[in-house]
């Protein structure tokens, strides 16, 4: 365990959750020496993302107290391993789920490491060395150079934090599915919040036609005016769905609630695929006709590699996307995580860690 | 309506269910003349599909009544419509699910007409001049010929019967995945029915390595003795199903009760594909995580296109692949429907339409 392993001998300050009651407080750790292949990054920034919900009230059953949360880091490079050649001290860095993995399979060759059995994430996991992996709700992190990307100088570091999971993770099936360089399909995003938005950006970015599929009339304005969204309807209203049936190439669902594919199903066209990048605790309801008359796929896509997510990065340099985002200080964290538990903000909370002027 | 078309004047002995007891009862009805594009075809045999079960007692609130079910149609051409030059009088032919499409959509053009909007299916459809459409538990059919195929000679009419709609509906997947010429999958199939037993023998014609997923340990020894699978798992027993984690690249669900695909998709390695073909009446329940851990697919598969269906028959014949049935009488078509409701028959029963000695 991550106390008791020898070279684990930095003291680091940070939050924590100690049972499922979820309550987050300052909790001092120790982190390893930093290693040959490793380098020191003192966070600045920390999104927080609704997986951090799950951990630390221990909803998925696997969570090991206490528990640092924190996958959406930024920070600068303040020390640099012998075998590092990638960065330097000062190098404005990212951090986002991934700690390790084992480096020798097909997927880690073929730099999707993201699929690799024996990924470790950035909190919750257990590092090469057998020591619990703690995350980014703390001041400083050591971390393996392979599992490190640069930020980009002009995007900033707090709008930039959410990129490093929400952004990926919406980025990836864009890529996957060639929607980057192939402008001009009707793309559906479900659900309008830390994933959503970016996803509407990135679908407008390369030049497709997005519709935004929402519980909340609400958003409509905001989805359309300032995200850029050309069309929004309601998905529990029947004639608004009815309305886009059989219209869209490919839809990205990014609700994590309990929810039936069959309707969003229905907007695909034929052959259309729906990307689940949400993940909701009980089984999704999956109705078989519209699956087979449609011969619609539902496919579903874990974060992305390293290599995407430092493309993902430069592609928002390039486009000049960023999340939209609340900042929060230290002592709010627990505030911002009920808010995000009942959806209250946008798009993303990001924790000021350094506090800085 | 059929009865009031004004051109259905031919008189034709069938099997008809007349309300949602979906009691069969021999019926007279009328078909259309014989027109320009159309073949009529003396039917020899018809499969009994579980779908007929459905549409028999209304499961789906969809059914015309009386229906005449079958889709599963082999037989001799009588007639040959004055624009036909493909079939001549005494061909051995067969017809399947589909009836008529729009012959004018993207997918009717590109011969994929399976997927057409407005496909109309060989029985409870509507056909392009209004009347409904009634299927091969008669003894006589016209059909356009666009929507006939060739049965080969080396393959008895009986036992081709149920590749007109079973056999084409598991061999569409196979070939969609390019595995008809990419030897050496795993390949899962669950349910070993009237669809699961002819796709286990595709799987293994086409040099795949085959584990059938069942419920059914009484099914082992026939499965792999006589069917040919390689391996055989109980999907009820965690251990089994265990072993088989992440080992096979494609899977083929045949089954048409309510499940759930969570089991099953762990047997997926990743980046794998569950094809569904089965259509159960309830959503199957997909849990998320391992779609997304796995950044697995599931797909859904309906039929094929009359391509092809010609195109596996022909290969049915150079593997020498058939169904394996059961031949019923015509007096016996409720005690089948009965039993195959049970799932009591391997594989498929067939009703000998014309009770040839």
């Amino acid at each position: 365990m991550a106390q008791t392993t020898p070279n684990h001998t930095q003291t680091v300050s940070g939050w924590a959750a100690h049972d499922s009651s979820g309550t987050i407080t300052p909790h001092v750790f120790k982190r390893r020496e930093n290693g040959k292949s490793d380098v020191t990054i003192e966070i600045l920034y920390c999104g927080i993302c609704h997986t951090d919900i799950h951990h630390v009230k221990n909803d998925w059953g696997i969570t090991m107290y206490p528990v640092v949360p924190g996958h959406e880091i930024t920070g600068l490079i303040t020390k640099v391993g012998s075998d590092v050649s990638k960065f330097k001290i000062g190098d404005r860095v990212g951090v986002g789920c991934l700690a390790a993995s084992c480096l020798k399979c097909d997927f880690c060759k073929q730099e999707e490491e993201n699929y690799c059995d024996e990924i470790q994430l950035t909190y919750n996991g257990i590092f090469w060395d057998g020591s619990i992996t703690y995350g980014g709700y703390s001041k400083m992190l050591v971390a393996d150079h392979r599992f490190v990307v640069k930020v980009p100088d002009s995007l900033p570091m707090d709008a930039a934090a959410p990129l490093l999971c929400a952004g990926i993770t919406v980025y990836s099936p864009f890529k996957d599915h060639n929607l980057l360089e192939s402008p001009g399909k009707r793309i559906g995003i479900v659900g309008l919040g830390g994933l959503g938005h970016v996803a509407i950006k990135f679908g407008k970015a390369f030049g497709h036609h997005v519709t935004v599929i929402s519980t909340s009339p609400s958003k409509e304005k905001e989805a359309k005016e300032r995200l850029g969204a050309d069309d929004f309807i309601i998905s529990t209203d029947p004639e608004q769905m009815k309305s886009k049936f059989r219209t869209l190439d490919f839809i990205l669902d990014t609700v994590s609630a309990h929810h039936s594919l069959g309707p969003t199903l229905e907007l695909l066209k034929k052959k259309g695929t729906l990307m689940l990048v949400g993940a909701p605790d009980k089984p999704l309801d999956l109705p078989a006709f519209p699956m087979i008359f449609g011969k619609r796929s539902v496919e579903g896509s874990m974060t992305g590699s390293m290599k995407e997510t430092q493309e993902m990065l430069d592609v928002c340099a390039k486009h000049n996307i960023r999340c939209d985002i609340e900042v929060v200080k230290t002592d709010q964290i627990n505030e911002a995580l009920d808010r995000l538990a009942r959806n209250d903000v946008k798009y993303r909370f990001v924790i000021d860690i350094a506090g800085k002027p």
